[in-house]
């Protein structure tokens, strides 16, 4: 989960999604609409029995304020939280599991503030089951599957990975920039990214609003995604000022064409 | 307003309610279905421009909570908060306005909780503008609000007010009392109020669990209701176990009659 304003249990129980599942959180910075559902979620997950640990990732400050809160409900939480302090300042690897890796992106807004890029690690190979021997021995699929070919004893090749499976499915990244002016300083961080969340809370013409307020405009988020050479661009944290949201879209499109509302509830899904 | 846990801003806009219009927000304790949708509500109120001073009433650690919060947020809110620490331990006065006192009321809860008594003032008399000779004096007219007649110079009576006015409307007192166990102490503080809120996570057959969790059942909550002689009991804050309220209402009412479940968006009206 990447941070987590308040009412995000409503959200996750509208859509269906479970928050036991749920294994990392990643916690931008200290606007409450950023983090102000998650001493709810930490106490919800609790409640309900939760004993998995639970990685949390966000900037100084963040784990004083829940320890505090814990502390006057009197409560001990039956799963372990491993917090993660953030160094806002640098751009750097946080964590790392068997699928992904996540890097801090430096934002420059009015608190610290961090954005999160995650980097799925290379794929395996995938098997061919029709062309595969049968009874084949695990560790033979197993180097197959890590591109290697199989060989005999006598150092020639007995299964060629080529014909006994296809390349790996692509390996995705995904940038996600919350609070932030416009800060070319993230271009070669994202560089090339298959999806950028970059907020837009301004249209241009309220361009001198969002640079006093440390918020992009969509036209500075759109030339964001456009020197980073991104995939698709996602466009959110909308000032309440626009009731109509298309502006912001268009504004966007006119810099970068493959530019999106991040609407609420709406899945935006990376695929080869 | 009484306690805010998360999302209270939702439900405040769902029904049609000003956060802006709010003066005094009470805080029964530091669980967090009791206060975290504060630090949101606050923040909001501060976005929206308040000036407003906001009186705030709560158990030790509310303000250091909020204090915390502010300071990570950089946020310097351009509305006053006198915040009241209350003693959850004694029964007093903590808030005195030209229409209502509010009372304490010690429960008995895992962690320092207090209930509160909201008793109205005695109210004007009023005025029968139909008797009343054109012209009068404001002073006058002060004087048959406050059920004193009009002397004239020789100590006469000029205007004996029970011509003139009616007898005031009906002061009315509301008692609530968030969580607690069963706790007979509190019966003479609430005693003969119009309307009881009455905590009632449970059904009695689950009365070992009210007790380990410093909660009541209906039957608990109802036996109170009828020891204090209130007008009506409204039950609240249930177990998610019971997928139906009504067993939770007719155990209620089998021991008092005038209990009603507390319904989300219901109005429950005093009046004469």
């Amino acid at each position: 989960m990447v941070d987590c304003g308040e009412a995000t249990q409503l959200q996750l129980k509208r859509y269906h999604l479970k928050a036991q599942k749920i294994k990392n959180i990643f916690i931008s910075h200290l606007h409450g609409d950023h983090y102000l559902g998650l001493m709810g979620l930490l106490s919800t997950m609790h409640l309900m029995g939760r004993k998995t640990p639970l990685k949390l990732y966000g900037p100084k400050g963040l784990m004083e304020i829940i320890t505090l809160q814990l502390k006057y409900s009197d409560t001990v939480l039956n799963y372990d939280i491993t917090f993660t302090e953030i160094d806002t300042e640098t751009h750097q690897c946080i964590h790392e599991d068997p699928q992904v890796e996540v890097y801090t992106i430096p934002l420059d807004h009015r608190i610290p503030c961090s954005g999160f890029l995650f980097k799925e690690k290379p794929k395996k190979f995938r098997i061919v089951k029709d062309n595969l021997p049968e009874n084949l021995e695990i560790s033979k699929i197993q180097a197959l599957k890590n591109g290697q070919d199989v060989l005999n004893e006598n150092g020639e090749i007995e299964l060629d990975h080529r014909f006994y499976t296809k390349p790996p499915r692509k390996s995705f990244s995904y940038a996600y920039c919350s609070d932030t002016k416009y800060n070319e300083s993230i271009i070669p961080i994202i560089q090339g990214s298959d999806m950028l969340y970059h907020e837009s809370t301004f249209l241009d013409e309220h361009m001198d609003r969002a640079s006093n307020t440390y918020h992009s405009t969509a036209r500075e988020a759109a030339t964001i995604a456009k020197k980073a050479n991104v995939g698709q661009l996602l466009l959110g944290h909308f000032s309440v000022r626009y009731k109509a949201l298309e502006p912001l879209q268009e504004e966007a499109r006119s810099v970068f064409e493959n530019a999106h509302i991040a609407e609420e509830g709406k899945e935006f899904i990376l695929h080869d």
